[in-house]
């Protein structure tokens, strides 16, 4: 696939996904970590135009200054920005205007992809894809939280990306103790945080080939595992019961069923599927209460090539650090990983909304201990 | 004009209103105070609904029974409702359903008038309608408010209501110490909080013709008015402090020159104009720097045939409170006025904003004392 | 009495207040309204060194130049003082050192009165004095607190302040319609907010002779008051909720019956005596529920020859306003009480705690509406 | 030394290092982290009372069964208690009855010594032991910040541990790549958290010999680095805004001279000395500033019998999570450690405060990142 291939491929990807909504569907941010869609939409494009085309398209004009400020996530080196709790009070730009954002953009990029890359630009290039395959994956999860929090339930489509979660029959396998090589080696994209590949010493361990399913974690549920503080952290029986949390995220208990929200609407629980939307502490406290524990990452990557791919994403017990030798980019983009290694958990594999070449086993997701609306499940070790 | 032009007439105002809005900025909450303009057009929709089709349209069928849930403001005999903060967090019913819904509740209304109301129902009729123009105010104040606030300070349009802020020279009036007659006497529209009428002693006082106008408040501002705790109340200095508040709420000094965002968009402050969005507090403040005071809400009244009809609601010194011999209708009607009569202050005349059938001199509005984004201003007394 | 006797007399009553307490109960602060009693003891003191040592005792020198920090209560004009709720964040000055401390100001006091004292500078004296009184009721309503909600429920003692809440035969007297004098005409001591004397027109009504008592709020709370909307300001229902209010602020139902923490520690409640610690949200609820009103404070004042004296503060209906033509003393002084005229509900009467001479009809206290860790009861109105 | 030595020796340093205060000084509570002296001299007792005494000693009876709820720490299995916030609002039980308490659990505790502990009894009693050693050095924290945020910054006393705050000539000592065994192996006393021993693959790696100094920190702050986002985590920079960081905990800039509050009093800053009292993002960020990192307990470990034990607790880049094969004790005993693994980072080292055979190099303390009460200080590597 040519660069101008990848590229026009992967624009095209996130308007698909959200071709489904309404207009005001692309505004709402119900809760501070729910970004809207247009956010996204926007967003996406400013890193292209803001990291590629004003520094290396030498006659780039761009679209209009103020939406740095507008658009603009996290990199306190690139300026001022919306506090990331008033993205959802922003009606302007409208959805036409980023829409017509992504145009500009488009075209700029068309033509300077078209004029050749440098080695060094192409890096930028890779980063920016990337970025955005990160984005869609979290457009998933915004519009799922955005329409599964409205008290009238609409439904996002028929046939989604859930439908890829199944589960078969688990089973263990066995890593034997040793030393093992951790991190990426090879010569294709992959973010820092996977460098530099060293060596981790692993004692016996076994993990399931399959991850928990709904049908298990119910009968958690039964057993009052959300009521006994012996299967909880400190912090995570805080968390249940000042949120007075009773099931994960999109269960709703309607006369006596467990229902769950998916992008098809309000539905019963499908028992055989992987457990979803579920907190660190929740995975932990199950795995407490089963008698079991959550592998590390370590233990999970040594033992990958023996388990099934996940269609969720993870959680693993070791927190989210950097590997010897690590050390961030100069500049802006030195921003992307390296500033949130604390107090946050290392997800390993992938989930429905991953776009396909994200699927490393090398890949280290990482998000807050209390956060669940994304496509997170459970592996069990012992 | 026939109770159905009646109806129709307050409808496609309430519409106009919006004319100029793009659909997303019919959806956004930027504080708990401003309720997005979807919202206002549906809960007006479901006010008909609710107090006349369902009780007295025998015929007619709920448009969407969920909607009681998404449109009921405050009216606990009603049932639940989305919490105040969470109305700007809802993507549906979208902008064309709630339209969808205006039109089909029209329809039942157009039905039910043309079947003749009997006196009670036509009672709830105009509270309705009465109801309705409060929120074509509360739009605009919302309106303003979301674009206001938007970092690109997009315009609502060139010609509105705030051509009308004008002002003349000042003059004071006096008025005779005596017993005052206060409160509504009449047999038209009017709501129970201006009941009932009742004698009041007033003592001598001189009351400004005119409002305190922006070239009047900036010698405020320069004489270092924000910053001497000797002018403010206890709470309104705390105010100040905690919300490093400078200025009324749509003045930015950029560059040494304070601006003022108004519907037209930013443009410099016009000194003649009277000042407006401020709080109590500041009103307040202004008129102890001045050495002058607020006027009660029955010195106002006693002086209202004198004076020049503001085109600000004005801050009285008066609490929010009963008059002798209040009592409220019995049901969900009664939850209009009276269970806001505490800790909340008088403002007396009207606004650009206003409906004209509003302006009576006996209208008793009402906010708490640190809400500024209402078009409120100030008249000294003495 | 001469003021001398008047001085020892005064601030003897303050140390007897104390002399029950352990020294650890001089130190704690369980809620921002309550302050520490050695806090109590301390500005009291700083009142006297500051308002009249300092500026017309020619050779005192301060005691301590870091007390003014520590004691001064909400004087802008004297300077920085620590917040209010971090008085109970201070081990020192020790319970010793404050004792000390009053002990060096009441020399450099009694000499100074010794001396003889100007007409303006008696008008200070005259304020310490009520400012000390003050101090004292707060003295017991803060211990009260303290001890109140100590998991161990101390007792202060067998016999003290509380002996005095009695009741008798309930009546109602009544008001004619027509102009009365209100405010503080003699020439004793007064705050500024009593003054000026003003002509208030009050409509023909009937008052309650005596307070409403315990047994008959017992039937409000047996009738779901606390737990229906429509008794309820939106505010007060708010506080309800929010705070999960069941009850007066000592009442706990043990074991099915209604107890109350008093001074002699923990005990049945008591049927026939005046309801107590209530807030304004409760006192008008109850009001509501039973069919009546609170009287305005106008309407208190008029009755006030025929009605008993109650032995606590009583709620009005009335906003805590300026009187016509007040206007607050130049300087710190002017501090004490216009400031706070925002927000807040006048109560009228006296409790068990406050010091005789502070029983003058027309005296003003006020409280903000949610609060009732006072000595406040209830008056009905019709 | 005999066990009954070691329970009374330990027991006496307790109430040495309280020997200094004043009784004010053992009630007040000046941040939710901070408990008052009083409740640990309590707490240390109830703990001794509630897990030995009540269990194997048969004819105890308990000092006061209401203690129980005032001086539990966390312990979910043993019941209610105080919520941690309001242990400084409690004035009862009093200074004197908490030692009344600690002279009648002596008692019962050298009867049940001396009648001979069982082998499971006396790891409980070991426990208790290094319990209290632990809140002995809390005490020392606490104290701290008691005096340190008075505003007459009292002093302590002056010879206290901090004289042992000394710092020699730095030098780098290298660790060899290989694997290293991790963990304790004795058969002394050691926490759960220390097990089991498990081998580590550690990379070739420096650690400084010596702690970073108050001088060299000046530096960092002289460069600006409070105020360069680039040298922090985004949490981190977070809590530099949100709480004003400018300097470490006890830092006063007066006059333009960098003061520290000690036990001793407020003196200006020792250069040679280590710096204390700074957060993890302090430590990470200072690290990234001069271009080294923070160690990680691993490296530490390898390291320590080559590097000069410091005397404050040494942050390190670990997380705190269980070492393979980690499982909690059954009962409210494995309450102790496991429960907090999660959002917290390891010290290791030992400081000042720390009871001397508490000093192991398997030792692992662990913290929230933000705090800085506790003596805290960084040793870099490379």
């Amino acid at each position: 696939m040519t660069l101008l291939d990848q590229y026009a491929t992967t624009r095209a990807l996130t308007e698909q996904i959200c071709a489904a909504l309404e207009k005001e569907d692309y505004v709402v941010q119900p809760v501070a970590d729910v970004s809207p869609p247009k956010w996204h939409l926007g967003h996406t494009t400013w890193f292209f135009e803001t990291f590629m085309l004003i520094p290396y398209a030498t006659a780039y004009q761009p679209f209009n200054v103020d939406y740095n400020y507008v658009f603009n996530s996290y990199y306190e080196t690139i300026g001022a920005r919306v506090i990331r709790t008033d993205r959802g009070n922003l009606s302007r730009p409208t959805v036409d205007d980023v829409y017509k954002y992504r145009a500009y953009v488009d075209k700029g990029m068309a033509h300077l992809i078209t004029c050749g890359l440098s080695e060094e630009v192409k890096k930028i290039f890779d980063l920016g894809i990337n970025h955005e395959q990160q984005h869609q994956e979290l457009l998933w999860y915004d519009i799922k939280y955005i329409l599964g929090h409205n008290p009238l339930f609409p439904a996002y489509g028929s046939s989604t990306i859930e439908g890829g979660l199944t589960a078969v029959q688990k089973d263990w396998i066995s890593i034997p103790e040793g030393i093992y090589e951790i991190g990426y080696s090879g010569t294709d994209f992959h973010f820092d945080n996977e460098l530099g590949r060293h060596k981790v010493y692993v004692n016996e361990t076994s993990v399931a080939t399959e991850l928990v399913t709904n049908g298990e974690y119910k009968d958690f549920i039964s057993a009052g595992g959300y009521s006994n503080f012996n299967y909880w952290h400190a912090e995570g029986w805080d968390w249940v019961r000042t949120n007075v949390i009773k099931a994960p995220l999109y269960w709703h208990e309607i006369d006596g069923i467990w229902m769950n929200y998916g992008l098809a609407g309000l539905e019963p629980v499908r028992d055989h599927q992987p457990v979803s939307h579920i907190s660190f502490y929740e995975a932990w406290a199950y795995a407490q209460w089963s008698g079991h524990r959550l592998p590390t990452e370590f233990e999970w990557e040594a033992a990958s090539d023996n388990i099934s791919w996940g269609k969720l994403w993870e959680w693993t017990e070791s927190a989210y650090l950097p590997y010897p030798g690590f050390s961030k980019v100069p500049g802006a983009i030195g921003e992307y990983n390296g500033k949130f290694m604390v107090n946050q958990k290392v997800l390993r594999g992938a989930s429905v909304a991953t776009s396909p070449n994200h699927s490393r086993n090398t890949y280290r997701n990482f998000f807050h201990p209390h956060l669940r609306w994304m496509y997170s499940g459970l592996r069990l070790a012992k």
